[in-house]
Protein backbone atom coordinates (compact mmCIF):
# COMPACT_ATOMS: atom_id res chain seq x y z
CA UNK A 1 0.00 0.00 0.00
CA UNK A 2 1.48 3.57 -0.59
CA UNK A 3 0.29 6.68 0.87
CA UNK A 4 0.53 9.73 -1.43
CA UNK A 5 -0.08 13.34 -0.80
CA UNK A 6 0.44 15.01 -3.41
CA UNK A 7 -2.15 15.28 -6.43
CA UNK A 8 0.00 14.91 -9.17
CA UNK A 9 2.06 12.12 -7.77
CA UNK A 10 -1.43 10.05 -7.67
CA UNK A 11 -2.78 11.36 -10.43
CA UNK A 12 0.32 9.71 -12.08
CA UNK A 13 0.28 6.47 -10.15
CA UNK A 14 -3.43 5.81 -11.47
CA UNK A 15 -2.42 6.84 -14.80
CA UNK A 16 -4.24 4.38 -17.76
CA UNK A 17 -5.10 2.11 -14.31
CA UNK A 18 -8.96 0.96 -14.71
CA UNK A 19 -11.65 -0.37 -13.00
CA UNK A 20 -10.56 2.00 -9.93
CA UNK A 21 -13.06 2.32 -6.68
CA UNK A 22 -12.65 5.75 -4.59
CA UNK A 23 -13.79 5.85 -1.16
CA UNK A 24 -13.73 9.09 0.45
CA UNK A 25 -13.22 9.48 3.96
CA UNK A 26 -12.30 11.76 6.63
CA UNK A 27 -10.09 9.27 8.52
CA UNK A 28 -10.41 8.18 12.10
CA UNK A 29 -11.80 4.61 10.36
CA UNK A 30 -14.29 2.66 12.24
CA UNK A 31 -16.19 -0.41 11.03
CA UNK A 32 -18.40 1.34 8.90
CA UNK A 33 -15.98 2.85 6.58
CA UNK A 34 -14.44 -1.01 6.78
CA UNK A 35 -17.69 -2.00 5.00
CA UNK A 36 -17.06 0.64 2.00
CA UNK A 37 -13.68 -0.19 2.10
CA UNK A 38 -14.63 -4.01 1.69
CA UNK A 39 -17.49 -3.25 -0.57
CA UNK A 40 -14.86 -1.22 -2.63
CA UNK A 41 -12.27 -4.21 -2.70
CA UNK A 42 -14.82 -6.55 -3.46
CA UNK A 43 -15.70 -5.05 -6.98
CA UNK A 44 -12.33 -3.22 -7.87
CA UNK A 45 -9.29 -3.93 -9.22
CA UNK A 46 -7.48 -0.80 -7.47
CA UNK A 47 -9.12 0.61 -4.31
CA UNK A 48 -8.17 4.35 -3.37
CA UNK A 49 -9.01 5.25 0.38
CA UNK A 50 -9.12 9.09 0.50
CA UNK A 51 -8.24 10.56 4.26
CA UNK A 52 -8.77 14.26 4.33
CA UNK A 53 -10.72 16.24 6.95
CA UNK A 54 -12.25 19.02 4.66
CA UNK A 55 -12.80 22.36 5.90
CA UNK A 56 -14.82 23.44 3.70
CA UNK A 57 -17.37 21.08 5.10
CA UNK A 58 -16.85 23.01 8.79
CA UNK A 59 -18.75 26.05 9.46
CA UNK A 60 -17.34 28.43 11.91
CA UNK A 61 -17.35 27.40 15.74
CA UNK A 62 -17.96 23.67 14.22
CA UNK A 63 -15.45 21.27 15.16
CA UNK A 64 -13.12 21.01 12.35
CA UNK A 65 -9.40 21.87 14.88
CA UNK A 66 -10.57 18.98 17.25
CA UNK A 67 -12.07 16.29 14.44
CA UNK A 68 -10.48 12.75 15.84
CA UNK A 69 -7.54 11.82 13.46
CA UNK A 70 -5.34 9.00 13.88
CA UNK A 71 -3.34 7.93 10.18
CA UNK A 72 -0.64 5.87 12.28
CA UNK A 73 -3.97 3.53 12.96
CA UNK A 74 -5.98 4.19 10.18
CA UNK A 75 -3.02 3.37 7.69
CA UNK A 76 -2.17 0.02 9.58
CA UNK A 77 -6.08 -0.81 9.37
CA UNK A 78 -6.09 -0.31 5.56
CA UNK A 79 -2.68 -1.88 5.05
CA UNK A 80 -3.82 -4.63 6.23
CA UNK A 81 -6.57 -4.68 4.44
CA UNK A 82 -4.39 -4.49 1.05
CA UNK A 83 -5.72 -1.26 0.22
CA UNK A 84 -4.08 -0.23 -2.65
CA UNK A 85 -3.80 3.86 -1.81
CA UNK A 86 -4.10 6.37 0.73
CA UNK A 87 -4.45 9.58 -0.69
CA UNK A 88 -3.71 11.84 2.32
CA UNK A 89 -3.30 15.76 1.14
CA UNK A 90 -3.05 18.51 3.73
CA UNK A 91 -5.41 21.36 3.30
CA UNK A 92 -2.88 23.53 1.62
CA UNK A 93 -2.45 21.13 -1.26
CA UNK A 94 -6.66 20.89 -1.71
CA UNK A 95 -7.35 24.50 -1.47
CA UNK A 96 -4.38 26.50 -2.64
CA UNK A 97 -4.45 30.47 -1.95
CA UNK A 98 -7.07 31.71 -3.92
CA UNK A 99 -8.88 29.19 -4.20
CA UNK A 100 -12.36 30.32 -4.96
CA UNK A 101 -14.72 27.46 -6.58
CA UNK A 102 -17.64 25.92 -5.09
CA UNK A 103 -20.54 22.68 -6.33
CA UNK A 104 -23.16 23.38 -5.06
CA UNK A 105 -26.69 21.18 -4.90
CA UNK A 106 -29.78 23.18 -4.49
CA UNK A 107 -32.92 22.40 -2.85
CA UNK A 108 -31.67 19.14 -1.70
CA UNK A 109 -29.15 20.73 0.49
CA UNK A 110 -31.44 23.37 2.32
CA UNK A 111 -33.37 20.73 4.22
CA UNK A 112 -32.13 18.41 7.25
CA UNK A 113 -28.43 18.71 8.14
CA UNK A 114 -28.63 21.68 5.89
CA UNK A 115 -31.04 24.15 8.13
CA UNK A 116 -28.04 24.19 10.98
CA UNK A 117 -25.09 23.09 8.97
CA UNK A 118 -25.58 25.47 6.14
CA UNK A 119 -22.23 25.16 4.47
CA UNK A 120 -21.83 21.36 4.63
CA UNK A 121 -22.95 19.91 1.56
CA UNK A 122 -21.65 22.15 -0.04
CA UNK A 123 -18.31 21.38 1.15
CA UNK A 124 -18.79 17.99 0.44
CA UNK A 125 -20.18 18.38 -3.08
CA UNK A 126 -16.96 20.57 -4.14
CA UNK A 127 -14.59 18.24 -2.28
CA UNK A 128 -16.48 15.04 -4.03
CA UNK A 129 -16.01 17.05 -7.33
CA UNK A 130 -12.54 17.89 -6.69
CA UNK A 131 -11.37 14.00 -5.62
CA UNK A 132 -13.43 12.39 -8.77
CA UNK A 133 -11.24 14.85 -10.64
CA UNK A 134 -8.08 13.65 -8.98
CA UNK A 135 -8.71 10.26 -8.52
CA UNK A 136 -11.50 9.04 -11.89
CA UNK A 137 -12.86 6.45 -10.32
CA UNK A 138 -15.29 4.56 -11.75
CA UNK A 139 -16.96 3.67 -8.58
CA UNK A 140 -17.25 5.43 -5.61
CA UNK A 141 -18.31 4.65 -1.88
CA UNK A 142 -20.33 6.57 0.49
CA UNK A 143 -21.91 5.26 3.67
CA UNK A 144 -26.27 5.69 4.04
CA UNK A 145 -25.82 7.41 7.00
CA UNK A 146 -25.45 9.79 5.73
CA UNK A 147 -28.55 9.63 3.35
CA UNK A 148 -28.87 13.42 2.33
CA UNK A 149 -25.19 13.20 1.50
CA UNK A 150 -26.26 10.41 -0.40
CA UNK A 151 -28.62 11.62 -2.26
CA UNK A 152 -27.16 14.98 -3.08
CA UNK A 153 -23.58 13.05 -4.35
CA UNK A 154 -26.07 11.02 -6.68
CA UNK A 155 -27.63 14.32 -7.66
CA UNK A 156 -24.88 15.89 -8.11
CA UNK A 157 -22.90 13.36 -10.75
CA UNK A 158 -26.12 12.86 -12.30
CA UNK A 159 -25.96 16.72 -13.24
CA UNK A 160 -22.31 17.24 -14.20
CA UNK A 161 -22.33 13.78 -15.78
CA UNK A 162 -19.43 12.80 -13.75
CA UNK A 163 -18.69 9.06 -15.07
CA UNK A 164 -18.44 7.10 -11.80
CA UNK A 165 -20.92 4.89 -10.34
CA UNK A 166 -22.08 5.92 -6.51
CA UNK A 167 -22.65 2.82 -4.36
CA UNK A 168 -24.77 3.20 -0.94
CA UNK A 169 -23.29 1.44 1.43
CA UNK A 170 -25.94 0.26 4.42
CA UNK A 171 -25.46 1.83 8.20
CA UNK A 172 -23.17 -0.11 10.41
CA UNK A 173 -24.39 -0.33 14.08
CA UNK A 174 -22.55 -0.85 17.66
CA UNK A 175 -24.44 -4.22 19.61
CA UNK A 176 -26.78 -1.31 21.07
CA UNK A 177 -27.60 -0.07 17.73
CA UNK A 178 -25.79 3.10 17.57
CA UNK A 179 -24.93 3.93 13.83
CA UNK A 180 -20.78 3.96 14.17
CA UNK A 181 -19.43 7.28 13.73
CA UNK A 182 -15.97 8.98 14.19
CA UNK A 183 -17.30 11.86 16.63
CA UNK A 184 -18.64 8.83 18.93
CA UNK A 185 -15.62 8.94 20.24
CA UNK A 186 -16.54 12.65 22.09
CA UNK A 187 -18.95 10.38 23.77
CA UNK A 188 -18.53 10.31 27.76
CA UNK A 189 -19.90 6.80 29.13
CA UNK A 190 -23.58 8.47 30.01
CA UNK A 191 -23.96 10.09 26.77
CA UNK A 192 -22.57 6.76 25.32
CA UNK A 193 -25.38 5.46 26.70
CA UNK A 194 -28.19 8.01 25.95
CA UNK A 195 -26.65 8.17 22.29
CA UNK A 196 -28.99 5.12 21.86
CA UNK A 197 -32.23 7.53 21.45
CA UNK A 198 -31.72 8.27 18.25
CA UNK A 199 -31.92 4.09 17.31
CA UNK A 200 -34.44 3.65 19.35
CA UNK A 201 -36.64 6.72 18.19
CA UNK A 202 -36.07 5.53 14.68
CA UNK A 203 -37.25 1.92 15.68
CA UNK A 204 -40.04 3.54 17.17
CA UNK A 205 -41.31 4.85 14.09
CA UNK A 206 -40.83 2.11 12.22
CA UNK A 207 -42.89 0.00 14.38
CA UNK A 208 -45.53 2.73 13.98
CA UNK A 209 -45.79 2.54 10.22
CA UNK A 210 -45.36 -1.56 10.62
CA UNK A 211 -48.45 -1.09 12.76
CA UNK A 212 -50.72 0.95 10.01
CA UNK A 213 -49.81 4.70 11.03
CA UNK A 214 -49.97 7.32 7.80
CA UNK A 215 -49.68 10.56 9.32
CA UNK A 216 -46.05 11.36 9.00
CA UNK A 217 -46.32 14.30 11.21
CA UNK A 218 -47.86 12.32 14.04
CA UNK A 219 -45.05 10.13 13.78
CA UNK A 220 -42.23 12.57 13.98
CA UNK A 221 -44.04 13.57 17.35
CA UNK A 222 -44.17 10.40 18.84
CA UNK A 223 -40.62 10.21 17.81
CA UNK A 224 -39.40 13.94 19.04
CA UNK A 225 -41.24 12.97 22.66
CA UNK A 226 -39.50 10.31 23.30
CA UNK A 227 -36.65 11.85 22.42
CA UNK A 228 -37.18 14.86 24.46
CA UNK A 229 -37.58 12.35 28.02
CA UNK A 230 -33.56 11.59 27.58
CA UNK A 231 -31.89 14.24 29.28
CA UNK A 232 -29.11 14.27 27.53
CA UNK A 233 -30.57 14.48 24.14
CA UNK A 234 -31.15 18.10 22.31
CA UNK A 235 -32.97 17.72 19.13
CA UNK A 236 -31.74 19.50 15.49
CA UNK A 237 -34.14 17.76 14.11
CA UNK A 238 -37.01 14.79 13.87
CA UNK A 239 -37.96 14.31 10.00
CA UNK A 240 -39.95 11.72 8.02
CA UNK A 241 -39.57 12.66 3.96
CA UNK A 242 -39.68 11.64 0.45
CA UNK A 243 -36.12 9.34 0.42
CA UNK A 244 -35.68 10.47 -3.59
CA UNK A 245 -36.00 14.40 -2.92
CA UNK A 246 -36.03 15.04 0.72
CA UNK A 247 -39.18 16.78 0.06
CA UNK A 248 -41.70 16.37 3.81
CA UNK A 249 -44.85 13.97 3.39
CA UNK A 250 -47.93 14.18 4.96
CA UNK A 251 -49.27 10.94 4.15
CA UNK A 252 -47.05 7.68 4.05
CA UNK A 253 -48.11 5.26 0.74
CA UNK A 254 -44.59 4.57 -0.15
CA UNK A 255 -41.03 4.52 0.49
CA UNK A 256 -40.40 7.29 3.89
CA UNK A 257 -36.81 7.87 5.16
CA UNK A 258 -36.92 8.93 8.74
CA UNK A 259 -33.58 10.91 9.37
CA UNK A 260 -32.93 12.74 12.81
CA UNK A 261 -29.88 14.48 14.10
CA UNK A 262 -29.40 15.03 17.60
CA UNK A 263 -27.11 16.67 20.59
CA UNK A 264 -25.85 14.43 23.41
CA UNK A 265 -24.28 16.51 25.20
CA UNK A 266 -22.09 18.71 22.94
CA UNK A 267 -21.83 15.96 19.93
CA UNK A 268 -23.77 15.85 17.19
CA UNK A 269 -25.23 12.66 15.71
CA UNK A 270 -27.01 11.69 13.01
CA UNK A 271 -29.03 8.58 11.91
CA UNK A 272 -31.66 7.29 9.92
CA UNK A 273 -33.70 4.78 8.36
CA UNK A 274 -35.52 3.73 5.15
CA UNK A 275 -38.84 2.19 5.71
CA UNK A 276 -41.38 0.72 3.04
CA UNK A 277 -44.98 0.77 4.04
CA UNK A 278 -46.19 -1.25 1.26
CA UNK A 279 -44.04 -3.92 3.07
CA UNK A 280 -44.89 -2.96 6.42
CA UNK B 1 -17.81 14.81 -39.61
CA UNK B 2 -20.49 12.83 -37.23
CA UNK B 3 -23.24 15.14 -35.09
CA UNK B 4 -24.47 14.16 -32.36
CA UNK B 5 -26.75 15.43 -29.73
CA UNK B 6 -26.79 12.54 -27.03
CA UNK B 7 -24.58 12.62 -24.22
CA UNK B 8 -24.18 8.52 -24.23
CA UNK B 9 -23.88 8.74 -27.62
CA UNK B 10 -20.60 11.11 -27.68
CA UNK B 11 -19.62 9.31 -24.74
CA UNK B 12 -19.48 5.82 -26.15
CA UNK B 13 -17.81 7.50 -29.47
CA UNK B 14 -15.07 9.10 -27.42
CA UNK B 15 -14.58 6.27 -25.33
CA UNK B 16 -10.94 5.64 -25.45
CA UNK B 17 -9.92 8.12 -28.07
CA UNK B 18 -6.87 10.35 -26.46
CA UNK B 19 -5.57 13.67 -27.70
CA UNK B 20 -9.35 15.17 -27.50
CA UNK B 21 -9.78 18.96 -27.82
CA UNK B 22 -13.13 20.68 -27.72
CA UNK B 23 -14.67 23.96 -28.67
CA UNK B 24 -17.39 24.80 -26.73
CA UNK B 25 -19.65 27.22 -28.61
CA UNK B 26 -23.34 28.75 -29.04
CA UNK B 27 -23.16 28.11 -32.48
CA UNK B 28 -23.54 30.82 -34.96
CA UNK B 29 -20.12 30.17 -35.94
CA UNK B 30 -17.88 33.14 -37.23
CA UNK B 31 -14.39 33.64 -37.72
CA UNK B 32 -13.44 33.78 -34.19
CA UNK B 33 -14.70 30.82 -33.50
CA UNK B 34 -13.07 29.68 -36.54
CA UNK B 35 -10.23 30.67 -35.14
CA UNK B 36 -10.54 28.60 -31.99
CA UNK B 37 -11.43 25.30 -34.27
CA UNK B 38 -7.91 25.95 -36.69
CA UNK B 39 -6.28 25.83 -33.64
CA UNK B 40 -7.47 22.40 -31.88
CA UNK B 41 -7.34 20.81 -35.51
CA UNK B 42 -3.77 21.97 -34.84
CA UNK B 43 -3.05 20.63 -31.47
CA UNK B 44 -5.29 17.41 -31.86
CA UNK B 45 -6.17 14.05 -33.29
CA UNK B 46 -9.88 14.84 -32.51
CA UNK B 47 -11.50 17.88 -32.54
CA UNK B 48 -15.07 17.95 -31.16
CA UNK B 49 -17.53 21.67 -31.30
CA UNK B 50 -20.06 21.39 -29.05
CA UNK B 51 -22.74 23.62 -29.96
CA UNK B 52 -25.31 24.62 -27.01
CA UNK B 53 -27.08 27.43 -26.51
CA UNK B 54 -26.47 27.33 -22.61
CA UNK B 55 -30.41 28.81 -20.95
CA UNK B 56 -28.17 28.72 -17.68
CA UNK B 57 -25.99 31.92 -18.71
CA UNK B 58 -29.12 33.97 -19.78
CA UNK B 59 -31.04 35.74 -17.27
CA UNK B 60 -34.57 36.31 -17.36
CA UNK B 61 -35.07 38.84 -20.31
CA UNK B 62 -32.00 38.41 -21.91
CA UNK B 63 -31.89 36.93 -25.18
CA UNK B 64 -32.00 33.03 -25.24
CA UNK B 65 -35.40 32.91 -27.03
CA UNK B 66 -33.58 35.49 -29.91
CA UNK B 67 -30.00 34.08 -29.43
CA UNK B 68 -28.77 33.61 -33.78
CA UNK B 69 -28.92 29.95 -34.60
CA UNK B 70 -28.17 28.32 -38.24
CA UNK B 71 -27.33 24.39 -37.85
CA UNK B 72 -27.33 24.38 -41.61
CA UNK B 73 -24.52 26.63 -41.78
CA UNK B 74 -22.51 25.47 -39.06
CA UNK B 75 -22.79 21.79 -39.59
CA UNK B 76 -21.08 23.24 -43.36
CA UNK B 77 -18.64 25.04 -41.66
CA UNK B 78 -17.37 22.32 -39.47
CA UNK B 79 -17.70 19.67 -42.40
CA UNK B 80 -15.66 21.75 -44.56
CA UNK B 81 -13.03 22.17 -41.89
CA UNK B 82 -12.77 18.04 -41.15
CA UNK B 83 -13.91 18.68 -37.67
CA UNK B 84 -14.38 15.08 -35.93
CA UNK B 85 -17.51 15.76 -34.06
CA UNK B 86 -20.26 18.45 -33.32
CA UNK B 87 -22.31 17.81 -30.19
CA UNK B 88 -25.52 19.51 -30.44
CA UNK B 89 -27.44 18.74 -27.08
CA UNK B 90 -31.00 20.12 -26.64
CA UNK B 91 -31.98 21.41 -23.40
CA UNK B 92 -33.66 18.62 -22.29
CA UNK B 93 -30.26 16.23 -22.81
CA UNK B 94 -28.03 18.87 -20.67
CA UNK B 95 -30.42 19.58 -18.20
CA UNK B 96 -33.10 17.32 -17.15
CA UNK B 97 -36.32 17.73 -14.78
CA UNK B 98 -34.84 18.62 -11.15
CA UNK B 99 -31.47 19.29 -12.23
CA UNK B 100 -29.95 21.59 -9.31
CA UNK B 101 -26.20 21.64 -9.37
CA UNK B 102 -24.30 24.54 -9.95
CA UNK B 103 -20.59 25.53 -10.25
CA UNK B 104 -19.30 28.83 -8.93
CA UNK B 105 -16.41 31.06 -9.21
CA UNK B 106 -16.54 33.09 -6.34
CA UNK B 107 -15.10 37.13 -6.25
CA UNK B 108 -13.90 36.88 -9.93
CA UNK B 109 -17.74 36.30 -10.68
CA UNK B 110 -18.59 39.40 -9.55
CA UNK B 111 -17.07 42.77 -11.39
CA UNK B 112 -17.42 44.02 -14.92
CA UNK B 113 -19.65 41.19 -16.77
CA UNK B 114 -20.69 39.95 -13.60
CA UNK B 115 -22.59 43.20 -12.22
CA UNK B 116 -25.42 43.13 -14.72
CA UNK B 117 -25.45 39.55 -15.93
CA UNK B 118 -25.39 38.05 -12.45
CA UNK B 119 -25.66 34.22 -13.06
CA UNK B 120 -24.03 35.16 -16.36
CA UNK B 121 -20.35 33.28 -15.38
CA UNK B 122 -22.27 30.57 -12.41
CA UNK B 123 -24.22 29.11 -16.18
CA UNK B 124 -20.89 29.54 -17.83
CA UNK B 125 -18.93 27.38 -15.15
CA UNK B 126 -21.68 25.04 -14.87
CA UNK B 127 -22.33 23.64 -18.17
CA UNK B 128 -18.42 24.08 -19.29
CA UNK B 129 -18.10 21.44 -16.42
CA UNK B 130 -20.54 19.68 -17.91
CA UNK B 131 -18.82 19.63 -21.24
CA UNK B 132 -15.76 18.52 -19.66
CA UNK B 133 -16.77 15.60 -17.88
CA UNK B 134 -18.70 14.39 -21.00
CA UNK B 135 -15.98 15.06 -23.46
CA UNK B 136 -13.18 14.52 -21.21
CA UNK B 137 -10.56 16.56 -23.74
CA UNK B 138 -6.87 17.13 -23.11
CA UNK B 139 -7.55 20.88 -24.36
CA UNK B 140 -10.32 23.29 -24.19
CA UNK B 141 -10.40 26.16 -26.63
CA UNK B 142 -11.71 29.79 -25.34
CA UNK B 143 -11.76 33.27 -27.04
CA UNK B 144 -9.74 35.91 -25.16
CA UNK B 145 -12.99 38.46 -26.21
CA UNK B 146 -14.92 36.81 -23.11
CA UNK B 147 -11.32 37.48 -21.25
CA UNK B 148 -13.30 37.51 -18.08
CA UNK B 149 -14.70 33.74 -18.76
CA UNK B 150 -10.96 32.52 -19.68
CA UNK B 151 -9.74 33.62 -15.91
CA UNK B 152 -12.73 32.40 -14.57
CA UNK B 153 -12.82 28.95 -16.50
CA UNK B 154 -8.65 28.76 -15.84
CA UNK B 155 -9.83 29.20 -11.89
CA UNK B 156 -12.11 26.65 -11.81
CA UNK B 157 -9.83 24.15 -13.86
CA UNK B 158 -7.23 24.56 -11.30
CA UNK B 159 -9.68 24.82 -8.13
CA UNK B 160 -11.98 21.68 -9.41
CA UNK B 161 -8.92 19.88 -10.54
CA UNK B 162 -10.16 19.23 -14.35
CA UNK B 163 -6.92 17.69 -16.02
CA UNK B 164 -8.07 19.76 -19.42
CA UNK B 165 -5.43 22.01 -20.52
CA UNK B 166 -7.15 26.02 -21.17
CA UNK B 167 -6.42 27.59 -24.35
CA UNK B 168 -7.02 31.14 -25.12
CA UNK B 169 -7.50 32.68 -28.04
CA UNK B 170 -6.63 36.22 -29.30
CA UNK B 171 -9.69 38.28 -30.58
CA UNK B 172 -10.77 37.97 -34.28
CA UNK B 173 -11.68 41.46 -35.51
CA UNK B 174 -13.20 42.69 -38.83
CA UNK B 175 -11.22 45.16 -41.04
CA UNK B 176 -12.70 48.07 -38.99
CA UNK B 177 -11.63 46.44 -35.82
CA UNK B 178 -15.18 45.47 -34.64
CA UNK B 179 -14.62 42.13 -32.20
CA UNK B 180 -16.47 39.31 -34.14
CA UNK B 181 -19.59 38.09 -32.14
CA UNK B 182 -22.35 36.26 -33.24
CA UNK B 183 -24.23 39.30 -31.76
CA UNK B 184 -22.92 42.09 -34.59
CA UNK B 185 -26.16 40.34 -36.81
CA UNK B 186 -28.49 42.27 -34.15
CA UNK B 187 -26.89 45.59 -35.38
CA UNK B 188 -28.92 47.75 -37.95
CA UNK B 189 -26.14 49.69 -40.42
CA UNK B 190 -26.37 52.72 -38.28
CA UNK B 191 -25.40 50.54 -35.10
CA UNK B 192 -22.68 48.61 -37.10
CA UNK B 193 -20.96 51.91 -37.70
CA UNK B 194 -21.28 53.07 -33.99
CA UNK B 195 -19.98 49.79 -32.53
CA UNK B 196 -16.65 50.67 -33.73
CA UNK B 197 -16.42 53.00 -30.83
CA UNK B 198 -15.62 49.70 -28.54
CA UNK B 199 -12.26 49.28 -30.54
CA UNK B 200 -11.34 52.79 -30.93
CA UNK B 201 -12.04 53.51 -27.20
CA UNK B 202 -9.48 50.43 -26.44
CA UNK B 203 -7.07 52.32 -28.67
CA UNK B 204 -7.38 55.47 -27.54
CA UNK B 205 -6.64 53.98 -23.74
CA UNK B 206 -3.96 51.97 -25.36
CA UNK B 207 -2.40 55.12 -26.17
CA UNK B 208 -2.78 56.79 -23.11
CA UNK B 209 -0.78 53.97 -21.71
CA UNK B 210 2.18 53.94 -24.61
CA UNK B 211 2.16 57.55 -23.94
CA UNK B 212 2.92 57.64 -19.88
CA UNK B 213 -0.36 57.76 -18.81
CA UNK B 214 -0.15 55.57 -15.40
CA UNK B 215 -3.59 56.73 -13.82
CA UNK B 216 -6.11 54.06 -14.39
CA UNK B 217 -8.98 56.26 -13.81
CA UNK B 218 -8.08 58.96 -15.39
CA UNK B 219 -7.18 56.31 -18.65
CA UNK B 220 -11.11 54.70 -18.25
CA UNK B 221 -12.60 58.70 -17.89
CA UNK B 222 -11.25 59.65 -21.19
CA UNK B 223 -12.61 56.45 -23.04
CA UNK B 224 -15.70 56.60 -21.39
CA UNK B 225 -16.25 60.37 -22.10
CA UNK B 226 -15.13 58.94 -25.59
CA UNK B 227 -17.85 56.49 -25.82
CA UNK B 228 -20.47 59.01 -24.59
CA UNK B 229 -19.95 60.90 -27.63
CA UNK B 230 -20.93 58.16 -29.86
CA UNK B 231 -25.12 58.76 -29.70
CA UNK B 232 -26.27 55.03 -30.05
CA UNK B 233 -24.06 54.18 -27.27
CA UNK B 234 -24.85 53.49 -23.44
CA UNK B 235 -21.84 52.11 -21.56
CA UNK B 236 -22.46 49.22 -18.60
CA UNK B 237 -18.86 49.71 -17.87
CA UNK B 238 -15.71 50.37 -18.80
CA UNK B 239 -12.69 49.16 -16.61
CA UNK B 240 -9.24 48.96 -16.17
CA UNK B 241 -8.12 46.62 -14.12
CA UNK B 242 -5.34 43.86 -13.03
CA UNK B 243 -5.53 40.88 -15.75
CA UNK B 244 -5.19 38.33 -13.07
CA UNK B 245 -7.90 38.68 -10.42
CA UNK B 246 -10.06 41.12 -12.12
CA UNK B 247 -9.62 43.82 -9.54
CA UNK B 248 -9.13 47.39 -10.22
CA UNK B 249 -5.92 48.99 -9.97
CA UNK B 250 -4.70 52.63 -9.32
CA UNK B 251 -1.55 53.18 -11.12
CA UNK B 252 -0.92 50.86 -13.73
CA UNK B 253 2.97 49.55 -13.25
CA UNK B 254 2.53 46.08 -15.32
CA UNK B 255 -0.02 44.08 -17.46
CA UNK B 256 -3.18 45.30 -17.57
CA UNK B 257 -6.45 44.84 -18.79
CA UNK B 258 -9.11 47.04 -20.65
CA UNK B 259 -12.33 45.68 -21.04
CA UNK B 260 -16.09 47.34 -21.72
CA UNK B 261 -18.90 46.33 -22.31
CA UNK B 262 -21.33 48.37 -24.46
CA UNK B 263 -24.70 48.65 -25.28
CA UNK B 264 -25.10 50.33 -29.13
CA UNK B 265 -28.79 50.44 -29.58
CA UNK B 266 -30.16 47.04 -28.07
CA UNK B 267 -27.15 44.99 -28.33
CA UNK B 268 -24.78 44.44 -25.67
CA UNK B 269 -21.19 44.28 -26.72
CA UNK B 270 -18.02 43.10 -24.91
CA UNK B 271 -14.46 43.94 -26.11
CA UNK B 272 -10.92 44.06 -24.60
CA UNK B 273 -7.45 44.59 -24.88
CA UNK B 274 -3.96 43.52 -22.52
CA UNK B 275 -1.29 46.22 -22.31
CA UNK B 276 1.94 45.32 -21.01
CA UNK B 277 2.59 49.10 -20.01
CA UNK B 278 6.31 48.02 -19.33
CA UNK B 279 6.74 47.32 -23.09
CA UNK B 280 4.70 51.01 -24.02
Amino acid sequence: MKVIDKIDKIREELDGKENVGLVPTMGYLHNGHLSLVEKALNENEIVVVSIFVNPAQFSPGEDFEEYPRDMKRDKEILTDMEVDYIFNPDVEEMYEEGYNTYVEVEELSDPLCGVSRPCFFRGITTVVSKLFNIIQPDRAYFGLKDYQQYVIVNRMVNDLNFSVEIKGVPIVREEDGLAMSSRNRYLNKKEREAATILYRSLNKGKKLIEQGERDAEKIEDIMINMIKEEELARIDYVKVVNPDNLQTIETINNKVLMAEAVFIGETRLVDNMIIDSKKG
